[in-house]
């Protein structure tokens, strides 16, 4: 216990920095969370009571250190930290996914879960070589968001689309056989995303149906997590239509 | 000369920090750049060729140093920095507009005005209390579509309404009228966003028609550039249909 470390793609574990994520952990997550840690500088009061008795009741130990939060936390702010095992998650075969190849900045992946928890597509495939989806930096973007989303690594997207292949396939890029707005997926579907510099590789064209989200000239492209929550929001708005 | 400051609100000048941005810049607002600064590490070749080249035409003088590089960037791979003037844009009544009330991430502005661009929109007022549009953190996050932005800043919005208020007004709020499929601009309109944290004040409500982008209860509220850009692209996307 003497020497904290920072995280570690290896890491066995990895945190929720800051009192809110934690409680998002707690309710989403609760069998995984192994410890939660105090800083002196946290208050007395209504949140620090709620925080131990979500803690008891789960039979989580509380420990009260300042020194995790040197080695984890560059925020000022940051009193509360939840430590929680890593785990895997499962995607269904009825539900539609994100998939995004090769994705490389964690704050773009976080940004993505929430929109897509928002949007109802909270089930994720990852494809390698990609960034670690349970860097702190994941979870603080997502906003706890990536405690309620399912998501799974694959070695290469043959072996995705060998399992998930029979839906509608929608390759997202510039060079694209559709626009947005032409597309009415119907059934089950997966929108596909490609690298934040590269994009998906061309090939990813003979895939499904391509399609690109009309913008003028004036910029090269939109970015990773604009580009992903528009096509969600268009793909999924009519099951939000009142 | 001697000592390099960093970059305050107050300051006359802005920087764009890299050789990406310096072209931009070079290229949309070449009246404005006072001087380029090149840095020791920058390799000779064709786009050092470029940038002397357009630097010699514009008659702008370019400064060998590696100093205002340790004070104004943070990366490693910064070789080249555009300094520029600070100038005010001017607003069209016959041009649709983002405005943004009480903006307080940099990045997020900077990232808006990427999207802005990209779907025809760059036209922004901005109400204070503001971040600095002139910041190098957003100049950054605009990957320099901040040099094709007109912005205004305006002290209150009523400020902005009695100038602009003639047109379509639409505040995107939690609390709101029609959500954004319902809506179908005709004319000029404009797009009004809150606070990240806050959003917009109450009273937003019986400006114009207040719209929200449905979204499920599994999260808070969708991030304010993701937010922005799904209502710049769902208002124009009849413009970008082929």
């Amino acid at each position: 216990m003497a020497g904290y470390k920072r995280y570690r793609k290896d890491s066995p574990v990895s945190y929720a920095l800051g009192i809110t994520l934690t409680f998002e952990l707690l309710r989403f997550q609760p069998d995984k969370v192994t410890r939660v840690y105090i800083h002196s500088g946290m208050k007395e009061g209504e949140t620090l009571d709620k925080l131990r008795s979500l803690c008891r009741d789960a039979g989580i130990e509380m420990v009260q250190t300042d020194k995790i939060f040197h080695v984890l936390s560059q925020k000022e702010n940051c009193y509360v930290i939840g430590e929680f095992t890593k785990y895997e998650g499962q995607l269904e075969k009825t539900a539609s996914h994100i998939v995004l190849v090769n994705p490389s900045n964690a704050g773009n992946m976080g940004t993505i879960m929430r929109s897509a928890l928002g949007f109802g597509l909270n089930q994720m495939a990852i494809i390698r070589p990609a960034v670690d989806a349970f860097d702190p930096k994941v979870v603080r973007a997502s906003m706890g968001a990536i405690f309620s989303t399912n998501f799974v690594y694959f070695e290469d997207f043959d072996e995705y689309q060998a399992q998930f292949g029979e839906r509608e396939l929608f390759p997202f890029m510039l060079d694209a056989k559709k626009s947005l707005h032409e597309i009415r997926p119907q059934g089950t579907f997966s929108l596909l995303f490609g690298n934040e510099a590269t994009g998906l590789p061309d090939r990813f064209a003979q895939i499904g149906t391509s399609v690109i989200i009309p913008h003028s000239n004036r910029i090269d492209s939109l970015n990773l997590p604009i580009a992903a929550s528009i096509a969600m929001y268009e793909t999924t708005k009519q099951q939000f239509e009142s």
